[in-house]
């Protein structure tokens, strides 16, 4: 129930932060998970939590792979916390649930029993668990739970839809601010160079580069990239399996491909991946990094037109070997920090779902891949498999 | 002389890579110094090195201070790699020198006899020491030198100016990154807001605030800020003593300030520090980062309006914290690496020290301060002074 003796709140949750004070949410070592609401917030009754990978694996490797171990650990840091952020990893995850209350002056256009996914990082949403997590076998980071968690003024959820699984859903959710950011650049590319050449019959659009593009966040890039205008896709794998994977997506007219060049290259050879992009149509006027491994800069930036833009959603990347890398190239890009957030992030790369069947397709293979191994471990993360954005 | 027996060379001086093949110059373990040049390359006579201020005090510290010892390890370093690489830090520096040849397809617009300075490191340009540096004492990360180094296709160099010292110029070079992108990004910032207000009578140029404002990027930056069109500049400085300069320092016009409020706040605090700068009149459109300390990420983030932009020049800067931060606050703002190369970047720094004494004062202030400390190492790097870009 709100609480009408509660003061004004902060959108951002500092009225949450127990110790130390001051601090935003995320860096606070506890919070106030109390299920009273502020006027601004929204309450969850949460259905599910997904741990981020990293944090999963963590816990796994520290408690030798035991459940009973592995859950005890789990409830033992949202009890101590009053949220689920791995004190080692310091990441969170997401949850699903359903809403259960919303406060008057809450911002976030959620009603009393929508189906949601927080796309804010559980590491800094206040949650209380009380199943004790029974039904979750502590073997992956799909994590059954019963209790609340707390939504902000300016924290982001997004509703599931109706049209697909929960679990295909969260997916795309999880890498949406790739492609909501690429629709954003491109098509400022392409407005200016329409401006350019609108005086000629012809005007054509950016050429884009995907490196990672037979990955999730690397698959929605390239269809966003095409919706806003991108003349050519050049998609980026690093071996031949990821490369047929390509070739077989078709996009959204069902005929024609999700990228018009599949280039197989490593992308952490500077000269051997910008050599193979300028060979297939580049050099890009966007380049858009979606793999998590170390090392990428140099090759995105040499692939990238003087004046273009780079993109970078690996959390792999080096702010220092990308500064560097363009300045000891006299490279003129100008190079943006992967936001995950982007206004109307995941409706955008539902969207993309529902219209791309070659997009859906690779999606659906990378779950369908992720639930025949054992655990939830031995997939997720693993370089190259283009999944920029497993944050949290 | 140019050798016309040589083949064509990469404008990337991937010809001059001995080992390992096919990497990037500053990727190599050695390159190849030779003083024959390819068509494309200018030789250049060297006078002096300006060491990074990381790898001197990486010297300085291995070996003790001692100044014998220190000139034999970059001896060594240099006849061992053919540049100027500490493999400790990775890092170079800059040189100075006199153009002595230039290739007929060099497009770097230099002529023989030109007094210069590089803008790339020396951690990729070819070196060759013939003096054992006999008339350096070991002590400061400027080195008096004899030999020649080489310049490629795509190198950058700028011609030093006659109209201020060697140092203040080299030290207005090595940061003038900063001062060309603020000026771009803020010039866009501001022809987005005269487009979107063209029907009012008074379009009102975009707020930007400095964090570091009273270092060398910092003020450079406010200035260019200022010529590109910014309504209001706020800089924020760590403590009184930085407040002082900082209010000392007058425009252009020498009478109103560099900037139009000085806050002192700590970067590191993402509350504090936007909050402080909200009330000065942000949020900003543009919030620039010009301190070298870790955790400036969350408060840029935080003191930028929705749709504006954060541009991070420190080296300090984390690439995840800047991207999860974002997304942790659902701040739509676009985050840009601080690229060290824009076209003309030397030339527009230069100017602004011309025509705004409040910047050159600042400059002659750390230069000053530098000659007092009896070593190289005292100040150079020290958090706060507002130096970005120390690099190399």
């Amino acid at each position: 129930m709100l609480n009408p003796h509660l003061g004004n709140g902060s959108p951002l949750g500092l009225h949450r932060v127990i110790e130390p004070i001051g601090v935003l949410p995320q860096a606070a070592w506890i919070l106030d998970s109390r299920p009273e609401i502020w006027p601004d917030e929204v309450r969850i009754r949460v259905q599910r939590l997904n741990l981020d990978a990293a944090s999963f694996r963590q816990l796994f490797e520290a408690k030798d792979g035991n459940p009973e171990k592995i859950r005890a650990a789990v409830l033992d840091i949202v009890a101590t916390r009053g949220k689920m952020q791995n004190p080692v990893t310091g990441s969170g995850g997401m949850l699903t649930g359903t809403v259960e209350e919303v406060g008057p002056d809450s911002p976030l256009e959620l009603s009393v029993g929508d189906k949601i996914a927080t796309l804010v990082s559980l590491s800094l949403t206040p949650l209380v668990i009380t199943d004790e997590l029974a039904r979750w076998d502590g073997r992956s980071e799909q994590v059954p739970c019963e209790g609340h968690a707390i939504l902000f003024g300016r924290s982001i959820a997004a509703r599931l839809p109706d049209d697909m699984s929960a679990e295909l859903a969260l997916s795309v959710m999880d890498v949406c601010g790739a492609p909501a950011l690429t629709h954003r650049v491109v098509s400022t590319a392409a407005s200016a160079s329409a401006a350019i050449t609108a005086s000629e019959a012809d005007p054509v659009g950016p050429i884009v580069a995907i490196i990672g593009a037979a990955g999730k966040s690397g698959s929605l890039s390239a269809a966003a990239a095409r919706k806003a205008g991108a003349s050519r896709i050049i998609g980026v794998v690093p071996h031949e399996a990821e490369a047929q994977i390509l070739s077989a997506a078709t996009g959204s007219d069902g005929v024609s491909g999700l990228v018009d060049e599949v280039v197989i290259a490593d992308a952490r050879d500077p000269v051997g991946a910008s050599t193979a992009i300028a060979e297939a149509g580049g050099p890009a006027d966007v380049t858009v990094v979606c793999v998590d491994v170390p090392g990428c800069e140099g090759g995105a930036i040499l692939a990238t037109a003087q004046g273009g833009f780079v993109i970078f959603f690996s959390m792999a990347t080096s702010f220092t070997a990308a500064a560097l890398g363009a300045e000891g190239v006299a490279a003129d890009v100008t190079m943006l920090v992967g936001n995950g957030y982007t206004p109307g992030h995941a409706q955008l790369a539902i969207d993309l779902i529902r219209s791309e069947p070659g997009v859906r397709g690779i999606f659906q293979r990378r779950i369908d891949e992720h639930s025949v191994a054992n655990t939830g471990v031995a997939k997720t993360g693993v370089a190259n498999t283009g999944v920029a954005k497993d944050r949290g």
